[in-house]
């Protein structure tokens, strides 16, 4: 049965969304668009959207078959998927189980020290407050979920960790850290929604270190299609056999 | 039985600890001292010291009266109190009942926004990391406390803000918001340290939302002795009566 993309519904830094004539399904564009720090770093990198949207397939449906449920319906063309239509909650779950990034510079950890237990966190989406970290309470106060709903983010987001742990050392690379936006259907189940992509995941090389993901675009560590691209054919030897 | 001060073993920026002659038990000396801004502005303030040892030992007391067992042993002299040497916990336990301060700047909550149920946020005490805000897998993963230490800390800071609440609602004050720091006492149990005074708690008038703390000196809201006099009279006339 072929879809058809009808409106825009929404645009954002990476990614576009459009309704289309299959009710509660929408088609998830991934854009070539680069951005960090805020918006003040921006490049449109050819080939980003392409891989991306390879990678997050790559994942999503591997988190399917392992009885993980997702948004993610089947892909639309090479750059996009169709995905289910949620009400995203706004925020931001991140899940680390090697220091980098925030954890180093904020809170004072040794870069590339393992952490185990993971450490889940949770961000508020607001753009115009440069998406600050939240606990529970902060998110109850702002009545944007209770306890229910955050103990369900938690273990599920580490759910998907473990799997995404296993299948990246499987394909040589450590998953330093990432991020998950989640969403309800109509029926009022949480579901994992957005991406899961090198621009949402921190990801070394398991033997050197070399980081693949978008941290080459933030810190001018390398090109980022090539990284994006030793990600994606890494995966496609492991998340398959 | 008259206790002697030994040599100097700590001193902050608001507080001195002394060693006695009594086995575990320091003297605490509150200082004229007042900083803000990470010690960016700073000034000594006569009466201070005298003041907020006023203010704390009668809020220990009480608290000690209701069963909300505290470090405060008994008076020293006019700015010191007899404490029990606790060891600290390196984590500031903060209520907030009314959105004020850091919940207003990085939050975007609306100023003087009641808050029900309170919100506890943990803050690292760490000078040079500027005491970044943390959640329960940061503490953990520090090795610093572990869940139920923190389950403890919250119930115990939430006891002890319904106390202070109806103290000084009696005494025609909103408790806005306020830090606690916790320790071990030697047989493990974890007692409540540090010091409640118009340094470490955010009030204002009942009636008029009128700054009382130090907010005055943080933001030249007027003279911070003149509102520490306040409180410690309004204080006075509710806590023996």
């Amino acid at each position: 049965m072929e879809v058809k993309k009808l409106e825009k519904i929404y645009e954002g830094k990476a990614k576009i969304y459009y309704r289309t004539d299959r009710d509660g399904v929408l088609i998830q564009e991934f854009k070539d668009h680069a951005t960090a720090f805020d918006g003040e770093k921006f490049a449109v990198i050819e080939g980003k959207g392409y891989l991306n949207a390879r990678i997050s397939a790559l994942l999503f449906r591997e988190l399917k078959r392992r009885g993980l449920e997702n948004h993610y319906v089947d892909d639309y063309d090479d750059k996009s998927h169709l995905v289910l239509e949620l009400k995203m909650i706004p925020v931001e779950v991140v899940v680390r189980n090697i220091a980098a990034g925030s954890l180093v510079k904020r809170l004072g950890f040794e870069m590339g020290k393992a952490i185990s237990p993971p450490i889940v966190e949770f961000y508020l989406k607001a753009d115009e407050l440069h998406d600050p970290i939240v606990n529970r309470y902060h998110i109850k106060a702002l009545g944007i979920a209770d306890d229910d709903t955050l103990d369900e983010l938690e273990v599920e987001a580490l759910k998907v960790n473990d799997a995404l742990v296993e299948v990246f050392n499987k394909a040589s690379m450590k998953l330093v850290d990432f991020k998950l936006e989640y969403g309800r259907a109509r029926d009022g189940c949480v579901i994992l929604g957005d991406e899961i992509t090198p621009d949402t995941c921190r990801l070394w090389d398991r033997e050197t270190d070399n980081t693949l993901d978008k941290d080459r675009f933030r810190f001018d560590k390398g090109d980022l299609i090539e990284g994006y691209r030793v990600i994606y054919e890494r995966l496609l030897r492991v998340v398959y056999s």
